[in-house]
């Protein structure tokens, strides 16, 4: 234990609480004591045996369709290893996410999933001096690359649903997504101004709406586009729910969906299969997003280090019956 | 505390048991010993004053719409209360319940809010010997009137959506509701026979159908109902999902709603609002039905008696724009 100590840096009576599975050594020091001892033969006792250890998850809100995604994947992985999921909404107010954070140490938690938008540094420090490891789901700021995050490749999606638009003929295309500041909705964002680059068109800066990824903003930004002379002939939308919103603004102003206006959102949350027209979508794995993270946390809470501290799952576009090629009809009808 | 322990009929040790908030006692015996202890002026400390202390949520399925409703609640109630809420899903399978009770007893959760569709008797009475008190929200059986349970008022909802499209002059009604087992599904039907009764019209057994609460199967169901020469100019579906279902079969069956085909739903999911056309629904407050069940699972951690063990929030009918009176062309085009 004193070579494991002298190797680490560290005093004897910390590498004799990581071999106890004590908390109170921080996530690093525990990783490089834990990797040490494994290499000199030591078998920790996985923390996770233990049964009914407990796992957070904290969210901004829990009213939307996708917080349940994301729940079912983190869920279903952590039971599987044997542990316990607290779920915690914080409403995005400092005072809950502290409240939250005393419980946290309270109920003796090993580890959190945080999808929440963002983290203060504040926050992401205590936890670190907790020793309680912890993994984001679709960060929305970057945090370093030491903070171990899952994703999907956002960038791609907004390329693919774009090209796809692009593809069917569309030159006007206008793209609803979500808050500037959101890395997310950047990289979507960056996304589509690359698939309009490469194909030769202008982006026009008057056809790229923020919203806040809810239904009523995006049917305002909506009912603005296709309220205007030159309105465009599709709509990528930065979430399903935004499609929706698309959807009902094309509705209020007599245009058909897919025949006057391709839309094109981004989740492919079940009720896209379920509307009319059935919704063209970029296909993010969230649930899988989550029991990625999940699986992730567990291998942090064993001292054990993941592959890589940083992923991002592929999206994929799935076409169905919300986009079709441009009508050639468009210019007198846009005029009109 | 010898007084105590003979008008309870039980030993001294469990009065103390009972006093230092042990868990090792019964609910029952705890209630009673509680109760005993107020009216001699025994302050008893909050048991949910501890920080942390936790409290399970448990159901069937996190692929559902409502179950982010029943979390959202009954998570709001919890937190203001000082609990973490551990969320299982245990997908109708009996060894997942086992594991769900053995981690519940290793983490020490003071109560449980059940949103399971059934609770096996068994393992109703391993939680009653734990000591542990529980809700059932929107109990599919009936557990006999000791079980604490939150639910909607079914029936009415049933009756109310029926009689709105009597009014609306339907004379064929079609239900599309959930297992025949089901308590919820069957109060919706008795809630729509009786309404049909009420106005003196007759129930036809072909036009209604068992699904599980899912779209496809709606969807099939209502296929058929639909591709019927005397086919239903009224659609009541059990849940919001099957009207949605029962949306999908008209459209490819090229009938239109609300012109064609009226249809209401059951649940009133954000979901409502946004589809085309909006739909016509009975609003159900899950939300709050989660809420009002954790706040009583407080009152019983806490030894206090709930004013009532069973309660039925209510329905109301919100209208919206798929349904429509009935077409006076209605016979020739049902017949075409």
């Amino acid at each position: 234990m004193a070579d494991i100590a002298a190797q680490a840096g560290v005093s004897i009576s910390t590498v004799s609480k990581v071999l106890h599975g004590r908390s109170d050594v921080s996530a690093k020091t525990r990783g490089k004591v834990q990797r040490l001892l494994g290499q000199h033969g030591y078998t920790l006792p996985g923390r996770h045996e233990q049964p009914g250890g407990l796992v957070e998850f904290v969210i901004n809100e829990l009213d939307n369709p996708w917080a349940v995604e994301l729940i079912r994947g983190a869920e279903d992985a952590l039971q599987a290893e044997g542990f316990g999921m607290v779920v915690s909404a914080v409403h995005r107010r400092s005072n809950l996410a502290r409240r939250w954070l005393d419980n946290l140490t309270s109920r003796g938690s090993l580890g959190a999933i945080l999808a929440i938008s963002e983290l203060s540094a504040e926050q992401e420090r205590e936890l670190g001096q907790l020793g309680i490891p912890f993994v984001e789901v679709q960060p929305s700021a970057d945090q370093g690359p030491d903070v171990p995050s899952v994703g999907s490749t956002s960038w791609n999606g907004g390329f693919t649903a774009t090209r796809h638009l692009i593809e069917l003929g569309h030159r006007r295309i206008a793209m609803i997504t979500g808050p500037a500041h959101r890395l997310t909705s950047r990289a979507r964002l960056d996304g589509y101004r690359a698939a309009l680059d490469q194909a030769g068109l202008e982006v026009d800066p008057t056809l790229i709406r923020h919203g806040d990824y809810s239904h009523e903003p995006s049917y305002q930004h909506a009912l603005e586009l296709l309220d205007r002379p030159d309105r465009p002939t599709a709509v990528f939308a930065g979430n399903d729910l935004q499609a929706l919103g698309t959807y009902r603004a094309a509705r209020r102003l007599g245009l058909r969906v897919p025949e006057d206006l391709s839309v094109v959102g981004f989740d492919d949350l079940p009720f896209a299969q379920w509307v009319a027209p059935t919704l063209t979508t970029v296909r993010q794995p969230l649930a899988n997003m989550a029991a990625v993270a999940a699986r992730m946390l567990v291998q942090l809470i064993n001292g054990q280090e993941p592959e890589t501290l940083r992923v991002e799952l592929a999206t994929s576009l799935v076409v169905r019956a919300s986009t079709a090629p441009v009508s050639p009809h468009f210019p007198d009808r846009g005029q009109a």
